[in-house]
């Protein structure tokens, strides 16, 4: 069968399947990072590789892309919970490319890194048809434990920071090549990682699970509630929609929600969280100037359901189009 | 400029412009690997990318794509001294691949991690028009400090464990489509990391540098002569060369030293160490069963030279074809 047929989710199944977990190694292959202990330490480490085909829209600018690299690598810690310890590059590139694209490149990476409080410490360069940027990010648990994609338990509320759905406007505004709206074009040009929310979220031990907004809202529950073997059930009315996403699907007679409900690479972590716990969560995030919402609930079960005026209906996970993003 | 033009070594240099060194990282851009201080832990870090269009020839089987991709990881390790915790693996693959194909590329993964002591613990799938691995190897210092590029004195020994050049008869075996020459062939398609060796090296401090032979032995001693800012003699009397290699180049009416100092993918270690330490060195990784000899020497200077009947000359440092393998 063709590999393209199978979709990402079979390939890691595959893979689960081949690799087998040792008992050093507390997550492995399936969550957005494995977790190495050493000592009383903990570490994290994830690697993500974009490629200009598919994981850039054309026009995308060299800086950019090295910007959304870092940032999908230390949005694979922020989920966990860890503090970055470096980031490495490898970067396949076209023999034909100009230094000066490949110097940008660089310069988006440092800038990223270092407002994330972090830095590139190491890298490779190879020979590609397309422009690839695999990155792995090394990160340090501070104290407690990471946060996993299982663990969410029936009880459990489901929160997610800031608004969903602005990336994936930034892009469509991209596409269409309409002037102003900055601020939506600018989060999905330059995201950031929620990093400091996630060593909060994993150092009080708060956080029962968490994932981030890499694929979309909807999409990032299911691999949630997959990992947790519990239902997440998300209600609509009480997910925060941004003001200017707003402004923008009026302006082009559009629905807000296909944004915000499948709209990709927020960076925004999904959380479930004890309702013991929230008011705890909420008040130390909001120190960050974090906006953190509840949006739902955890419920024994399997699968994504949206409720919406007191119906709920369950929700397909779509298939992938292309199996990026893990 | 066209970045073919500039070849990898301006690459790396430009990175290591752009991105700074922090005082918690011990080791940066230009060695085979980062280190990390953790507490009272040195950790290495490595990444390294393999395309199947550059560093694979064609024919190459899934299961050896995949034992290599961990033994490029893994001897970046060995050359630091790094025991392995654990690797990643980030796979760009062309959607019209055979399941069976990723299942065999994971299997030679998985034997190859093993066969080193070690294991896959966690990745990432995602679309690429040639399959593209990228590799992270993470591994800690037992104890003593990591081996790097710098560090060779005047007055050390250079010293190599194996025979170089045999891989590279391999691939010369199966491009000319060759019948027997098994051992040769075996060394290049399931290559070994000198893992244990390296960890001896550097857990006594014996070696004062070292590094792999990823792309040649004149080559990789060039990077270990910048890394160290030092002068390197290879006396070629002393090039211990493998008689499998020299039925075949005999066979073929070639000179053996083609394969011996400019062939790569070995993943033998190059490295230095000092006259009084040489015995125990010898007897340490006798102990394993590795050949390993004395090449040469450290003198003051630049450089990288060929001792032969008493005349020395400088050796060109080729530039990259292909700009791979940091």
């Amino acid at each position: 069968m063709e590999i393209s047929k199978m979709g990402e989710r079979k390939l890691v199944e595959l893979a689960k399947r081949v690799f087998k977990t040792p008992r050093s190694v507390k997550v492995g292959i399936g969550d957005d990072g494995a977790v190495i202990s050493l000592g009383k330490h903990e570490l994290v480490v994830t690697t993500d590789m974009l490629a200009s085909g598919t994981d850039f829209p054309s026009g995308t600018t060299p800086f950019h892309m090295g910007w959304k690299a870092v940032v999908a690598n230390l949005s694979d810690l922020a989920a966990m919970g860890a503090r970055p310890l470096g980031i490495l590059f490898s970067l396949g590139l076209p023999g034909t490319l100009e230094r000066e694209f490949v110097e940008e490149l660089l310069r988006g990476m440092k800038r990223s890194a270092e407002e994330h409080g972090t830095c590139v410490i190491g890298g490779d360069f190879g020979e590609s048809p397309e422009v690839t940027i695999c990155g792995t990010a090394v990160g340090k648990i501070e104290d407690g434990k990471a946060l996993k994609r299982s663990g969410a338990k029936p009880g459990d509320l489901l929160a997610i920071t800031g608004e969903p759905g602005c990336a994936a406007a930034g892009l469509e505004i991209l596409n269409l090549k309409m002037k102003g709206h900055r601020k939506l074009v600018e989060s999905f040009l330059k995201p950031r990682a929620r990093l400091r929310e996630g060593v909060i979220l994993a150092r009080r031990g708060w956080a029962t699970s968490a994932i981030d907004v890499s694929d979309g809202l909807i999409r990032d529950m299911w691999n949630l509630s997959r990992g947790s073997g519990v239902k997440l059930v998300l209600e609509r009315e009480k997910i925060p929609v941004s003001p200017a996403l707003l402004r923008l699907t009026s302006k082009l007679g559009r629905s807000a929600w296909d944004f915000v409900l499948y709209g990709g690479e927020d960076f925004e972590l999904i959380f479930t969280v004890s309702p013991r716990r929230w008011d705890d969560v909420e008040r130390m995030l909001g120190k960050l100037g974090t906006k953190v919402s509840v949006v739902g609930r955890v419920e024994k079960g399997r699968g994504v359901f949206l409720q919406e005026d007191g119906k709920t209906m369950r929700v397909r996970d779509f298939g992938y189009e292309h199996f990026t993003h893990g």
